[in-house]
């Protein structure tokens, strides 16, 4: 089944202990499409400046990721600036230019409204709201926020939990949203005002599936080098969503495997530079790391003890 | 097999957001043996001063837990009081009185030194090297350390590595040890320099154990309420050693279900102030947590996909 993700297509300037880039490919519906069109077809929704190298949007397009609904305007694309320390645990933001961001409402091109998987990369919830608006009878809609939001939109984000099956966030959102610092009662705070699952993402350490009565853990890949966390998070819901297009499924038990494919996506994403971390990876590539992700965590029977 | 442990035996005042308990009992063996009992017969080597309430340690007794090799010594009991910030993740030692363990030199009742499976708790390495001297041929020896040896004691903790089978620390003594951030390589390294394998905890996330070709992560249980962390790490390694002193085993396998038993030690640890955390816990209880961790990361197998 396609997928449908709206969201940003940035151009960002990133600082690591590793190096450094400027004006690459990156913004939420980048990373979510560059890791789920290695599972299913991909249909962006966004808005790009007339400064955007469209090229390389082009350069993705044989993997199934269709720009069509990507909105050229005038004026300049969004560009993020980043720096992180020196062991990439935080990053300060050193530049934000929404350019025509700032302006942008969500158009879905007609035959795109019948998608059954849906995507909201994190924009402002009212945008979220109008996407959903334009869905015909959505199958799974996932969505994601940050904390600008949950501090300046509350209401309308709080409307949007309503509406959406699972929220995708990570450990500070979900604790600022819920007011918990305990993750596991910031996740059962979220599941009683909306969602019917919430996917907690906790960077280096892996992201928890939180339903109703049980949990589900995705550590991280155990990764010797780590060159770039940015993207990872979308990367995550990209290989997440990915899965449950491909297997057309919402499951309780898929929704488990979607988990390692998420955390699959993810550590491809931060080992390298913006979408650089995809370079050559294929399916193939990908089932192998989950198969190294299912090993990982699997805990043999128990022999009989003497 | 019964198992033996060399370590504190001390006294603890602790504050936590939510309380405070003064003179508790508390120390790398207390919090060990308490663990490690539910599953096998645990002698300890350790020493206190003549204030200690040895009641209390008599009325543990029953489990399984011999203190015949704990010395009692003129003078105080070694007492640590600590204070944990609001959110738990970082404490501050208020002070330290080391008392009679300042002199402590560990002395094994002759009948103990053919003991199999023996835990170095976290004590000065030269003291944890003369207990193995006076080991005969142990078939698994796991030791603990902190930042203090591997800054004034790095000499004789690396000529320890050479001689353990396992080391378990914590992730900020593995990066401190080895010099590397990232967490795998420091696992790397320390492999490089001794033990066969190195378990590495991580707090509320939960624990690796790297071993030369293979990984395994055991995630912490999902509490919605941690009391009071003291002794969770002491707590992991009882767990993990009373398995395999129960299972008699220091198979790949085994290990990985020992993680799981250390895991949910750790897991009972946090949930309440000193070793009350265990109260009331007993074998089936156990049995019950760790069908819990195994379906926590539990991956479905792959259906078919359309």
């Amino acid at each position: 089944m396609p997928l449908l993700v709206v969201g940003s297509v940035a151009l960002d300037s990133i600082h690591t202990p590793f190096g450094e880039t400027a004006d690459a490919l990156g913004g939420s519906a980048v990373f979510f499409s560059v890791a789920a069109s290695l599972l299913a077809p991909v249909k962006v929704v966004g808005v790009i400046g007339d400064d955007y190298p469209t090229g390389e949007l082009e350069r993705l397009a044989p993997r199934g990721i269709d720009w069509s609904g990507v909105e050229r305007a005038e004026g300049e694309s969004f560009r993020w600036k980043g720096k992180y320390s020196y062991d990439l645990q935080s990053r300060e933001t050193l530049e934000t230019r929404l350019g025509v961001f700032a302006s942008f409402r969500p158009k879905l091109p007609p035959d795109w409204r019948a998608t059954k998987f849906v995507f909201l990369g994190n924009i402002d919830p009212e945008l979220q709201l109008s996407v959903l608006e334009q869905i015909q009878s959505p199958r799974l809609v996932v969505c994601d926020t940050m904390n600008y939001w949950i501090q300046g939109k509350r209401p309308e984000l709080m409307a949007l939990l309503k509406k959406v099956d699972i929220l995708l966030v990570n450990d500070s959102e979900a604790r600022e949203l819920s007011g918990n610092w305990n993750i596991h009662k910031a996740g059962r705070w979220i599941l009683e005002h909306g969602p019917k699952r919430v996917v907690i993402k906790q960077g280096e350490y892996g992201a928890l599936l939180v339903e109703p009565n049980r949990t589900f853990y995705a550590p991280a890949y155990p990764l010797e080098e780590v060159f770039d966390p940015t993207g990872a998070g979308d990367a995550f819901a990209g290989g997440f969503m990915g899965y449950l297009a491909r297997a057309d499924s919402t499951s309780g038990e898929q929704l488990r495997r979607a988990m390692v494919y998420g955390a699959t996506m993810g550590s491809f994403a931060v080992q390298g530079f913006g979408i650089k971390g995809f370079e050559g990876v294929d399916y193939d590539a990908v089932q192998r790391r989950v198969a190294g992700f299912v090993d990982l965590t699997h805990v043999p029977a128990a022999e009989p003890l003497p």
